[in-house]
C-alpha cells in the first residue's frame, strides 16, 4: 500500500490527499508534527534528506517528495493529467509557478498567522508576503476570469496545486473579494466528485 | 521555427539554451533586459502576465512559461529524459527542489551580488540566502557524493537545471570546496556533448 509521510494543516500534504480521495486510490497516512521539527530526525532524514512532508513511499519502498512531483507520479494515466504533450508542460508551468509565486508568500503568510504566535511575526515580512501573494493571485486571476480551469477546458493536478493554499487564503488574512474568477474556480473544484477537506483525516 | 524570450544572464534562460544545444535545435533569441523591467511592458505581458524570461514560443504562436516546464516540454521523446514514470517524478522532484530551495536563495544572492550595487544589498538579507542556499547544496552533495547524476545513472534535465545556478555559486560568493560531489559532477556536466557557456549568444 502507499504510505503517505504527512501533515494535516500542510496545504502541499493536502494535494496529495486530495488526488487519492479522487483516485479512489487507498494509502497509510503517518502524520508529523512540523512545528516540532519531527521532519528533521536523522530518521526522517534518511528517508527524505530535505527533511520536509508530503514524502510518498511507494509499495517497493522508494520514496517520492516535492507535493507537485508526487501529484504528477500519482496522476499519471488518468483524467487528471492532460495526455498532450503541450498541455502536460502547461499543467507543470502553472505548478512551478505555484512553488515560485505563490506557496512561498500565501502559505508562509498563513503557516505565520494561523499556526505561530502572531505576536513573533514582523510586520515588514509579513506585508511583503501579502504583496507578493496578491501578485500571484492577479496572474491566476487573469486565466481564472475567463476559463473555468487552469489548464484546458478539464480540471487537472494544476488546479489541484493552486487550490491548496488559495481555498485556504483567509488564513493568510489575505481578501478573495476582488477576484470573482478564482471564487467562482474555489466553488467548481470543491464541486468535483470526490473532493475531500483540508482537515479530514479519514479515508476509510 | 522556436523563438527564446531571453535573457543571457539568467540561469534559468540559460538551462533552456543549454537543452536547445544538446538536442541541435535551432531558435530564435530575443534578448530583454531585466534590470530595465522590458519583461514588464504591455506588450510583454500579454505574452506571459506572470513577467518573467525564460519564455518559449512554439511556431503556432502558443507560448510556455518556467525554465523547468520548457525543459520538461523540449526533452519529450530525447535522452534527456527518462521513459520510466517514477524516474520522470524523481526527475521532477529535483526541479521542484531547485526552484524552491536552491534557485530562490543562490540565484538571487548571485543577482544581488553580480548584478546589483554591491552597497544596497542588505547584509542580513544575503546572510539568510546563504544559509538556505547552504542547505541546498547539502542535499545535492548527499546525492552527488555518491553518484554520477541526480536521477538514476544518465544526464537529463534534472541535472542541467540544478546546473544552471550551482556553476555560477562564486558569482553569489559562496564556496563549493566543501562540496567535492558537487565538483566532479559540474565537471561532468561541462563534459557532456554539446555543451554551452552560459554567455554564449551564439547558436548558429
Amino acid at each position: 500500500m502507499l504510505v503517505l509521510h504527512d501533515n494535516l494543516g500542510s496545504g502541499n500534504a493536502y494535494k496529495v490527499r486530495l488526488l487519492l480521495a479522487h483516485l479512489g486510490q487507498p494509502f497509510q497516512r503517518i502524520e508529523y508534527d512540523v512545528t516540532k521539527a519531527e521532519t528533521r530526525t536523522a530518521e526522517f532524514l534518511a528517508l527524505n534528506p530535505d527533511g520536509r512532508i508530503p514524502l510518498l513511499q511507494i509499495p517497493d519502498g522508494r520514496v517520492l517528495a516535492q507535493s507537485n512531483a508526487i501529484l504528477f507520479y500519482l496522476a499519471q494515466d488518468s483524467r487528471y493529467l492532460p495526455n498532450d504533450n503541450f498541455a502536460q508542460a502547461e499543467v507543470l508551468q502553472w505548478m512551478f509557478f505555484e512553488q515560485y509565486s505563490h506557496e512561498p508568500n500565501i502559505a508562509v503568510a498563513r503557516y505565520w498567522l494561523h499556526f505561530l504566535d502572531p505576536s513573533q511575526v514582523q510586520q515588514a515580512s509579513l506585508e511583503e508576503k501579502w504583496q507578493k501573494g496578491y501578485q500571484a493571485l492577479d496572474v491566476m486571476e487573469k486565466r481564472l476570469g475567463a476559463a473555468d480551469f487552469l489548464v484546458g477546458d478539464d480540471y487537472s493536478i494544476a488546479d489541484i496545486a493552486l487550490y491548496a493554499y488559495t481555498h485556504v487564503a483567509d488564513e493568510a488574512e489575505m481578501d478573495l473579494g476582488p477576484y470573482p474568477g478564482i471564487r467562482r474556480w474555489l466553488d467548481r473544484v470543491a464541486e468535483q466528485p470526490g473532493h475531500v477537506l483540508i482537515t479530514q483525516d479519514d479515508f476509510t
